[in-house]
């Protein structure tokens, strides 16, 4: 137990909750008030400590996304998904205007002419939808084509990133490897989407600098 | 006051609010309990909008803003940098322990290296430093130059913005247009930034169909 924490970088007590809570398949009994961990063990708790820290999940969407990743009958893309729901924002849709329901209807239009096939309830279409209502709020006069040159460098960043967890997909035949790609999916979203949105606030400092400074 | 509201999409009593905060010069009294108001105010009170709402800023940021968009002293691209640190995130530095400090070192060499000009106290910098320390928390052996793929993008877009925001800069010399373009670059960060992230998890979320799909 000592050394599946210290291996894990979880704390003893911590491990033991996920024991308790089965987040955490129990080890082969040794000898008395001990077990056998092995690799798998090691995986699970890493990738649990990526969803709870970097991915900021609670318990219930840390547990839905492990009984993707459990279920044999899923594909990756099915578990990434599930990984991806829960990593939120999930817009909030209880009131739907004309204005964001037309808003909705011009970015689910816009992904079609893009070519991207994503699940009709994919979080970030709203998130798309929120963000043209609000430029319209603001008095700009336009559609989602604002969007593309987003959508483009969206692409080319998606395309090497997939590229990189595909090296491992070579190997996503054991359960560790496949839970290694959802990690680094969740950490690859949270942490590299943090650091694209302050280089693009740098860049803009730097930019400004030449043009606006004294 | 009435037409004052309708034109900036400000009511009435909140208007009043930020006449009585200061946040909005008062009008030419005209007659008994009236008073005129012109463009300038109706582009101060859109501006104090656009940094209220989807600047999420409190009315303390919002003033520092004004403050520095009304001093003639500063140049366009100081009010820039104000408007930016008052967008946050700001991440926290009470306890820098040697982890962060070798992170935010090899952020600031990073950042020489691209020939970025940004001050020494851009919050963005701690972002990048932090989002670094997640990685190799998470056993990732990376260095800074992780983001070198980012930067490019990041940089692509920022130099796109920034040429449309200076379409507007040659009018830059009245206090409307420099609000105008303050309210553009807070807008354009908040909203676009929001923009980009969904349509790169958009893009993940269609490849990952093409690789990992059953």
């Amino acid at each position: 137990m000592s050394e599946l924490s210290r291996a894990s970088g979880v704390p003893v007590a911590t491990v033991k909750y996920y024991l308790r809570e089965g987040l955490v398949p129990p080890g082969a009994p040794s000898a008395r008030n001990q077990a056998d961990y092995d690799d798998a063990h090691v995986h699970r708790l890493r990738l649990i400590r990526a969803l709870r820290g970097v991915g900021r999940m609670g318990i219930g969407r840390v547990r839905a996304v492990l009984e993707a990743l459990d279920d044999e009958q899923l594909s990756l893309h099915d578990v990434l998904g599930v990984a991806h729901r829960a990593l939120g924002p999930a817009p909030d849709r209880r009131v739907v205007t004309d204005e964001i329901a037309d808003a909705c209807a011009e970015v689910d239009r816009f992904i079609v002419d893009l070519g991207w096939e994503v699940a009709s309830d994919a979080p970030a279409r709203g998130v798309l939808a929120d963000a043209l209502v609000a430029l319209r709020r603001l008095g700009r006069k336009c559609g989602a084509e604002v969007f593309e040159p987003y959508a483009e460098a969206a692409g080319r960043i998606a395309e090497r990133e997939l590229s990189q967890a595909s090296t491992g997909a070579a190997r996503a035949d054991t359960g560790a490897t496949r839970a290694d790609i959802v990690e680094w999916m969740v950490v690859g979203t949270v942490v590299f989407e943090a650091a694209l949105t302050a280089l693009r606030r740098l860049a803009h400092e730097h930019l400004s600098s030449a043009r606006f400074g004294s």
